[in-house]
């Protein structure tokens, strides 16, 4: 008999104790063995008292704590107490299953040491891209090769508030109150819409890709709050999407990570990743491109993972720790690959913004919103990185009138 | 020290063979082992005296048989005597790691017996799907799922010569020899064009999926040696690609399991799985939709899931069988859903077709292909199922001067 201890009661905990429930007759024919939910522990136990495993609860974690417990999933998100529960259990040789990327973004290194030395498994596949398989697919089947680099849309929250702008023309406020509505954004939306989410699950990403530790807060992190319609109606004139990307590569002299607004084909994979959807491209020396799609949060899909977790761990197959490295990998949050890039450049004169840009590259194209905005112009250039970008812009910045340069990095896949 | 034989050294061996020794010191750091590179067999020694390996090249099975050997990787393909070889060697109590469709297809259940009766790992993730991880995320990450269905393009050969006649307009037999000329087709495509490759693969994809013996013989298989460039036109016209899908769906009466070329939105995510590449959209009771993409073949991307294979024989994860279940699947051939399909008709008279069709199901539209072909009209029909639709194409063959009747799935995702 597996006894199953579940910290939280949330979205996902409460899927996890549906999605276990209904899995039991196929752990017991898969594995041989009974699995039996012992505890849950929720923060007031009044609210739960209607319901069907109302004896199962707890609010007391002792109770947790002093009991005969193989397995604990970790539900409660937020660092703590999170981080101190499952450096805990794991110090009392329990197996830790957790969909907490901000405890595995800040500690997941040293938490995975902690299961090391007590022969425990810690495992977190339900931490990035909630349901989508990625991170065993890319430490097991993927092990031959060398990532070179991958673009994921992790944040289901910014994809749907930037899918309702770009397809219903709607405002970043309203679509954000939206996704507040039907709670996909939370009252406080800033981890989401500022790019912090997404950044700690590209850090996690780049730490299994490139077998080096990433902390999430070295990385360039920019969010969707500066998108507006001007940029959407830019965008699709020139067939592209907007999509808040995590941008990661491995480079001669380090790992680029970024999370950053991209354009990219609207036809292209990750062009059409829409609403609360995620996906992920990944580039590796022998299987090329391979990319992964399906939701990325969720009651179930989320769920779906943990219990893919509590399989490998009654079947003990040992998930690799973030990073068994022990230096700290170098982090470039300059992109170096030569790329397109979109320029926007809100100004007094656009004539004088073009004729600079001319005068630098040759017969570049301009395009212009449309002509109720006055004083922005946009156009696309193709520099060999994006420090060369940067002086540039630093040039047209120094012309007289201009006011605001944006830039955005135009991802063709 | 690991010592791995190789039986075999053609497009997948030799990929083995390189990438192994690439990944020797990634194995050393990651799993502790040191692996080595022991045999490889061949057919003709002679073909090969000028090669690095030489020194490892034997063309007698009897030399691997009697070694040391830890794991052998069977890359020779073809039913026999690769079959005897991995019983052989599973009865040897060696672990085994092949990417042999045309044996797991068939002996999948009964080799994968051996091997848990001997204690020892088979492994085939290469078989279905090259590089993309497929079988793994599905027996492990998504255990916690029923599968409800999959729609996939599980060949590449066919889905490079469909891309060719689709964006070129090239006919069948151009786009073949292109295949053939850069080495993507075999002289004697049959496997491929027939569907035969794509319906073993849908089998061993089905029979982990849905837990239950699925042989590849019992599903439907058509190939793609029918469609024209009226189809094609035809497809164009309603914003749809032609695909040759392996679909599957568990179905009240028993498992739907079919090879056939299908209509798909051309922006859609099958629709955009061209050229050589493969997709699976799978769909799961709690993760929902997802998508795979990637190489389905090829050297370096059936080595990576090789690789793979061979990390987790030395992590000593075991693979799920091909299946558990002692009954065979009940296979049904005619799909069960409601769905559009798209129905072409050779006839003497169109106005005649219409007339009925339009008597039967009112206002439906029909399209013609260019002026210049007389004597052919489509339209697309929703249909309860297929065997309503069979009935009604009964009917309609039954008018005079019908000559010959069409249909293709049309496949909305």
């Amino acid at each position: 008999l597996i006894n199953v201890c579940i910290l939280g009661n949330g979205t996902v905990g409460s899927g996890v104790v549906e999605l276990l429930n209904k899995n039991r007759e196929n752990i017991r024919k898969r594995t041989g063995e009974d699995v039996r939910i012992a505890k849950i522990l929720v923060r007031d136990i009044n609210k739960h008292f209607r319901e069907k495993y109302f004896h199962l609860i707890t609010n007391d974690i002792s109770e947790i704590w002093n009991m005969d417990v193989d397995i604990v999933v970790e539900a409660m998100g937020g660092l703590y107490p999170a981080y101190d529960y499952i450096k805990g259990f794991l110090q009392k040789s329990k197996h830790v299953i957790t969909a907490n990327k901000d405890v595995i973004a800040k500690y997941g290194d040293e938490l995975s040491k902690v299961a090391d030395r007590h022969g425990v498994c810690l495992k977190y596949d339900a931490s990035v891209a909630g349901g989508i398989p990625i991170l065993k697919p890319l430490q097991d089947c993927l092990a031959g090769n060398e990532i070179k680099c991958f673009y994921a849309i992790l944040n289901g929250t910014t994809n749907f508030i930037l899918s309702k702008m770009y397809n219903e023309d709607m405002k970043y406020e309203k679509a954000l109150e939206i996704a507040q509505e039907i709670g996909f954004a939370e009252a406080n939306p800033d981890s989401d819409v500022l790019g912090y989410d997404s950044a700690r699950k590209l850090a996690i990403l780049s730490s299994i890709s490139y077998d080096s530790r990433v902390f999430w807060d070295k990385l360039y992190t920019e969010g969707i709050t500066e998108i507006d319609e001007i940029d959407i109606a830019f965008a699709k004139k020139i067939g592209c999407n907007i999509k808040l990307l995590a941008l990661s590569a491995k480079e001669e002299e380090g790992i680029y990570g970024a999370v950053r607004p991209a354009f990219v084909p609207f036809k292209g994979k990750l062009g059409m990743v829409s609403d609360e959807f995620n996906g992920i491209l990944l580039e590796g020396d022998a299987v090329g491109q391979v990319f992964f799609y399906g939701k990325g949060a969720g009651k179930l899909p989320t769920a779906s993972a943990v219990i893919g977790d509590i399989f490998d761990v009654i079947e003990n197959k040992k998930m690799r720790s973030v990073s068994r490295a022990e230096n700290e990998a170098q982090i470039i949050t300059k992109w170096q690959k030569n790329s397109d890039w979109f320029i926007r450049v809100e100004c007094d004169e656009v004539e004088r913004v073009i004729d600079f840009i001319k005068a630098k590259f040759g017969n570049i194209t301009a395009i212009y919103p449309d002509k109720a905005i006055g004083g922005i112009v946009a156009f696309i250039l193709e520099v060999e990185n994006e420090i060369i970008l940067d002086i540039i812009l630093e040039n047209l910045q120094g012309i007289s009138g201009v006011k605001k340069i944006k830039k955005t990095i135009i991802i063709d896949l």
